[in-house]
């Protein structure tokens, strides 16, 4: 017998589809409509530019070195990322200033993240909501030699609303500012302020709500820093869902929106606020018809291609059509009426995943589609480089 | 500036915590308690072989050729897996007997399976359950030169009440049952008879009473065909749900159970069967408090580290926490009731994934631990080989 010869990786097979027309592509896969990504990049640079906002647009999103770059490229100052394994993935891409926009107490984690602030040129930042968050870091910076030029950027985080983390507006975040600026290797940057759930309230009168609310306390947050004597330079916030009414409001100063870029079922159930930039579908899951009856189709996504924490995903086309959870693997689709066809075994049906975030979290790169889904070819790999990275 | 280190990978940091206390992992890391899984794994093969039945251990749960090897030393014929890059990983680390669960129709996955039956050793089965499927995947391994003396197992999958893939019991069956055995690179191997949804019904009646029916449908597949002249050497199907009754049915001669090894909180709500072996929760996801309010605890651990598809995960110790939503990367721990005490910030938390298949997908490596999750040290690191796998 022959040696066996070695397996194809799943990259190098994707990499054969490159210039290919999409039916190329095998199921399930990833697939990023370029050409709506592209519009979706400009129109937000464009509001963010137009209104003197600082734009940070979140990479949890994307974990994409690729598209971090793309997106300071067109302007932004920098991105998020929410776990710390995401900034190093971020800085060692070469990413000159990431923020992590969560609260970091492991010590492992803080010693690997003070080994990158010491040797890597790359701003970082983070936020802090309780005095240990504040020592800790402190002590992994200065354990490693950093010294006063490579300051990292501290945010108290303030609950505006979310009821997740964050520290009231008061006295225990003046006690953190002022931990924060008493320390020669951290920088107190000033305030996040991130109302998560408003993200996903259906109508824009309840977002608007809930953004006048958490504006209110982010700027009492503010005064009372002002007031005992501290300089606050920035509030960072925002999401996809509310942007525009932080924007407004003249209390945010940069804004951390990830989302947008790609669009997701989810976020298109809401309705739209006045004057907001309109963001296209540019992520789809490819999948085809494995198995047929007469009641439904059985398509071969599941859970392990997109995530469902936000529902189940859209039926893009064929239209008329609505996916049923089949479970890890398979996808039941039904006609949504009289007059629509079932599709054949082996038919092409392009989903929007209900969640982009875990959703990209799943595969290991995104290929990346120029010139429509009908018609279009293939013009790059876009990889997911942060996937999996979650300490 | 000196030149900036290569970052360790995840995989480097996770190996240096070898022969290390458990206080060493880094959170979240999915932990495999290996006293908790042998036992499991030692009480289903004494099941399956006090029966004489043939086991098959779904590897789409654990994704990992060492799980499977070690499942294979303990009696199993082989394994299963759901997708056509499970099979190739899997043969490709050695398993010498693999089946796919699930139609396949698309010609790229076929070409790849038939180049892994042509150039490996390993022995592989798929289902079907249209002629489109018989007519691809014989082409399939004519193209690629395949001979009679590899032929690949086919099953008829028989849809016994899941409503999903599968065709029922008559002509249809007896239809591809004639296309497969009038093939030479085919051996018609029975019929697969799988109930996915009977598996969480969560009284044993109802269990009972789904898959006596499913029993009675694939005896009935099973009489038409050998009323038909053919010979159904096997009937394959069951999960960890259920698989008790379809032991004790005699219709069924092999089981593809796969939670088994791991057990998840869904299972775990499961009203036991009478006479079922009795398995133990073996997958932790480790977590750890990173910010606490008077209200409540939020852990490190989200959807990216675990799946939420068949519920939230239960907190495991320490005890009478509730484990609420707080999005992709954050668990807000709530105490049950009076006399509970909120876990400190930097304090662990142990948590049992809702559902383990999905959860494991989402991670590389799993974190083997001997001596208990208290006290114990890392024994070894256990390789999702086939995560992300879903062609």
């Amino acid at each position: 017998m022959n040696t066996p010869p070695e397996p194809a990786s799943r990259w190098q097979i994707a990499r054969e589809w490159i210039g290919q027309g999409v039916a190329a592509i095998d199921t399930p896969t990833l697939v990023i409509d370029l050409d709506a990504m592209d519009r979706n990049l400009a129109r937000m640079a464009a509001f963010a530019s137009e209104r003197g906002l600082r734009l940070r647009p979140h990479a949890k999103m994307h974990k994409s070195v690729e598209l971090a770059r793309l997106q300071i490229a067109h302007g932004a100052v920098g991105v998020c990322v929410q776990k710390t394994e995401e900034a190093l993935v971020m800085a060692h891409g070469g990413v000159h200033d990431v923020l992590i926009t969560n609260e970091v107490l492991a010590p492992p984690k803080l010693r690997r993240l003070a080994q990158a602030v010491r040797h890597l040129p790359t701003r970082f930042g983070l936020v802090v909501d309780s005095a240990l968050g504040v020592e800790r870091l402190a002590d992994a910076l200065t354990d490693a030699g950093v010294r006063e030029e490579h300051k990292v950027d501290v945010y108290v985080e303030i609950d505006v609303g979310h009821g997740r983390c964050g520290v009231p507006p008061g006295e225990t975040a003046l006690v953190l500012a002022h931990r924060i600026l008493s320390n020669p290797v951290l920088h107190f940057a000033g305030l996040q302020a991130y109302h998560g759930s408003a993200q996903h309230r259906r109508t824009a009168a309840e977002r608007a709500q809930a953004i006048g609310e958490a504006a209110w306390t982010a700027a009492r947050a503010r005064e009372r820093l002002q007031a005992g004597g501290f300089s606050v330079p920035l509030i960072t916030g925002a999401g996809t869902g509310t942007f525009v009414l932080e924007s407004s409001s003249r209390v945010w100063g940069e804004l951390q929106a990830g989302s947008y870029l790609f669009m997701d079922a989810d976020y298109a159930l809401n309705e739209p606020a006045p004057q907001a930039p309109v963001f296209e579908h540019a992520l789809f899951v490819k999948s085809q018809v494995m198995s047929r009856s007469a009641q439904h189709a059985v398509c071969d996504a599941g859970h392990k291609s997109h995530a469902i924490d936000s529902g189940l995903p859209a039926v893009w086309f064929p239209g008329g059509l609505r996916y049923g959870n089949g479970g890890d693997e398979h996808g039941l689709l039904r006609t949504g009426g009289a007059g629509t066809a079932l599709p054949e075994p082996g038919e092409t049906v392009w989903l929007v995943p209900g969640h982009c975030d875990p959703t990209v979290n799943l595969h290991d790169f995104m290929v990346g589609v120029r010139g429509g889904l009908a018609a279009g070819h293939v013009e790059r790999i876009v990889s997911v480089d942060a996937r999996g990275a979650v300490w």
